[in-house]
């Protein structure tokens, strides 16, 4: 109820997208399979799309240094890392989990990056294959909460923000257990409580657009705590839980009215559009590339 | 966090479901592919299944004369019926939404169900074919509140509470737009303040077992607003959103330990089966009522 008060009562004046799309974000990950992150890259250039978000294992086949050169020659500006996370494990693998961890921020930085972006992982059996199962998903919270808090003095040294993303409950068990941006916020406040910019939340509008606090929680963020905003649509019905995202405009979220709340309360960084889909993965990258400036520029 | 504190700070004992199956009730969804409701009644009846809780769809295929005479005759219990609900609508459709929802009460209270399950719908064009596309979520949530008040006073005079059932958020725009235990326990505290037992939760396992909350808003419902208490388990992988839910046991959900924090808020009724599976729809449905019967005694 009142879901849409808020925007109106702050006064919000929504960024206009339609005249060019100097706010948009390519995720790497909607076009992994049409090419290397090396043509990704070139296309976006092509396209005049002033950022993206790269993937690791992305970074990983063409090799950091490659990658880092490349996002330098072409001017490429980032909007996030992808990803960090995964702290669920069994006891003897928590260095592993937190080396990993660490070498994600660096390669962040190498890349400069304004932020990793956190999928937290969800039971240890599922997070880091390998560990015992467990059907405990308080204490796969517990882990995730211990997790951060061990990354964040290595984060604060390379200057990298965390952003922790809530996913879906549908991937509560196997990828995330941070399910709602009320749970992301309350970490932040306890292990963050003075609001430092150092730890902060991703909105993917495909996890969090069913949350009836959703309004609340992004005012609660505050711009200090949103540090990326990710689009796609929910489509009605679901062919695939994994991957049949849907382009922006095709499925059932209400974008205007969310972003409008988000820029209400302050965010002022790129619409990042991140599409996991056989769809759109079929299709030749450029056509993709030029959907996605076409939609954000009309229904973003 | 502390996700397990309640059930031990209240000292709960789990009642004994090993010894025999007294406590059992099958939502015959679970093998609606198997038989007609005439026929599930009396396999049930023969495993000495004390209860069980039918659908409209499989009432109104053999009639509700029929089914009322076959549920005396075998004195079967009901843990509830399903289902009313399906708010959301154009204004052209309210009266339609609302006799549909009053039969339905009519229904429950023939067969001696002891609540009415509501699945409150999602957007309008999917809770109400034919309705005008929305994509407003907090219009559809209002729908659905106004939609339960108005349908209180009838069920109060058929004696029969109203259940509301929060769905996944998997299932928010075409199924359920009350997606959590708090929001459905919020609707009951605005339109039953005074707690009359004329309105209350039907908590699912399957929906709601990933909730960062689910402990303390079963704590906030209490005996007297916990009004059906249902059991499957979550698969991961899960092949389909919707008919791949798993036989208790065979997945993530914490069964006992959510049990135990039931039982601890005062809570007695049956454990409810309802288990919608391609997998489990294939068996005969002798196997599957008495897989049900082991499972509940072994890991429920």
């Amino acid at each position: 109820m009142g879901h849409h008060a808020c925007p109106a009562a702050a006064g919000a004046v929504l960024r206009d997208f339609s005249a060019d799309h100097r706010q948009l974000s390519i995720n790497t990950a909607t076009v992994r399979r049409q090419g290397d992150l090396l043509a990704i890259i070139e296309a976006c250039a092509r396209a005049e799309i002033p950022a993206i978000s790269p993937w690791r294992d992305q970074v990983a086949t063409v090799g950091l240094d490659r990658a880092v050169k490349a996002v330098r020659e072409t001017g490429l500006k980032l909007s996030g890392y992808c990803r960090g996370g995964m702290f669920p494990a069994d006891p003897a693998r928590l260095v592993e989990v937190q080396d990993d961890n660490r070498r994600a921020v660096d390669e962040a930085a190498a890349l400069g990056a304004p932020c990793l972006v956190l999928v937290v992982g969800g039971l240890p059996q599922f997070s880091r294959p390998g560990s015992a199962p467990s059907k405990d998903i308080g204490g796969a919270r517990a882990m995730v909460e211990d997790g951060i808090g061990a990354l964040l003095d290595h984060a604060a040294k390379a200057g990298m923000p965390l952003a922790i993303e809530p996913l879906h409950p549908m991937y509560a068990a196997d990828r995330a257990c941070v399910n709602t941006t009320g749970q992301a916020l309350d970490i932040c406040d306890r292990l963050d409580p003075g609001r430092t910019g150092r730890l902060g939340v991703a909105l993917d509008l495909f996890h969090v657009w069913w949350d009836p606090e959703l309004y609340a929680q992004i005012a609660r963020c505050g711009p200090d705590r949103l540090l990326a905003y990710h689009v796609c649509d929910w489509l009605v019905p679901m062919a695939d839980m994994l991957n049949d995202r849907g382009m922006m405009g095709d499925g059932v979220i209400d974008l205007k009215g969310i972003r409008a709340q988000v820029e209400a309360v302050g965010y002022r960084g790129f619409s990042e559009v991140e599409i996991f889909s056989e769809r759109w993965w079929s299709l030749p990258m450029e056509e993709v590339l030029s959907t996605c400036i076409a939609r954000h520029r009309a229904v973003v």
